[in-house]
């Protein structure tokens, strides 16, 4: 199954919505992260009109759900997951963290619909909305300053859903300068420095180099530091020559 | 290392902020994942004190700090990174994806200061902002939907960066160059261009470069490339220094 047909299966639920402003930003990270599907519970109706014929509010607006209760917006779902800031307001309910639930629930979107709520802006979800869940989902905020805007807390859990399962970093497209060219590199930057009397010469070349190691080894080994592509190379090596050629005229 | 005190070596940057809710909304995200120090660059002078002003707004706010350019608000930072939604915009830049790159800014949090940069809502950063920063940085979104919401797109970044500080790679020794050290070196670099005739002059210097863009933004970009301590950056200053003196003499 393709993860698109899975993230077509997740509702989220908006209940008690007060600004439109949220609305609207919820629906925005949806669309970015790939969910399509977005139902609202009760808002101030105001506000929902408003988000609604917003400029550029999505399709995905237009064509959002609106319930009376919360009982009928969940009621086609296998899945019920309350958002929560805190950590110990229910501990009726078993409350996990965004990143083992997210787990979960992408691993539950492949037998059924799952319905993700967030509260509203003032009192999150209440305990009678907690009784349609589940279990409950914390974003890991800090202890400090727990409590997230509401657009952004929709952003950080459909970001963490949608994001990659496969680790480690991927293939880098830059081709490394070879041996050969930084060897160039370092013999130009070698003469460069001697014909500018930054180097002595050949024999007592360390003179201006911090410890006693022989120069060209010191050079040697700045020049492999700098981890450089074949472009990048052949970049510098043009640069020294055309300053090794105006120091010697 | 306790990660707090990594955290505190990030710098949320904001370029051009136009909107006072969005500078408000990356200040909370900021504070319910723990990182505390903000920058802006050239707001919109009223937006700022709106967001400064507001009811609720948090220290980190009061403490925020303005500047003028860019280029002074990451000159302490030894690793700048700047947001886009797209993939391809920048070619020369080396993009990663935001779970890779978390990685990796979390590793530079423990050898110096880290710079992360977030663009106006209307254009984010633009190429002259780019030209100040060592990789790109991205949050993957869908392609039907890319561009995310500023206050969005700051909670998912710092998100992922506080997710799991505790697996991935132990602390690097080595002292990164800051981006001050950088753009004296890219200064010295362009002039002694000039005095070679590499480049001919501030105005047709591009000539010898590969593309139409400004030469001193693609010698700005190539001297991040290199990746430089900053010890080599002092070593290569030196050398810098005397090969002019040569050329000049």
């Amino acid at each position: 199954m393709r993860p698109d047909s899975q993230f077509e299966r997740l509702r989220v639920v908006l209940v008690n919505t007060r600004n439109p402003l949220n609305i609207g930003a919820a629906a925005r990270a949806m669309g970015n992260f790939g969910f399509l599907y977005l139902r609202v519970v009760n808002p101030f109706e105001l506000a929902f009109r408003e988000a609604r014929s917003a400029v550029g509010a999505a399709p995905l607006l237009a064509q959002a759900e609106e319930f009376k209760s919360l009982e009928e917006a969940v009621a086609d779902c296998s899945l019920v997951v309350g958002t929560t800031a805190l950590s110990h307001r229910d501990p009726q309910h078993k409350v996990r963290d965004l990143q083992q639930g997210a787990r979960l629930i992408r691993k539950r979107l492949s037998a059924g619909r799952v319905a993700l709520l967030f509260g509203s802006e003032k009192r999150g979800l209440s305990n009678e909305d907690f009784s349609h869940c589940h279990w409950l989902l914390r974003i890991p905020t800090r202890e400090e300053h727990r409590s997230m805007n509401l657009g952004q807390a929709v952003a950080v859990c459909l970001y963490e859903l949608a994001r990659e399962v496969k680790s480690g970093p991927s293939a880098e497209k830059v081709t490394l300068s070879t041996a050969g060219d930084l060897e160039r590199l370092t013999s130009l930057l070698l003469d460069a420095l001697q014909v500018s009397g930054y180097l002595k010469s050949k024999a007592s070349g360390a003179a201006k180099m911090r410890s006693a190691a022989p120069a060209d080894e010191k050079i040697r080994r700045l020049v492999r530091r700098l981890n450089l592509s074949a472009e990048d190379a052949e970049l510098l090596l043009g640069m020294l020559r055309q300053i090794q050629w105006k120091m010697k005229t």
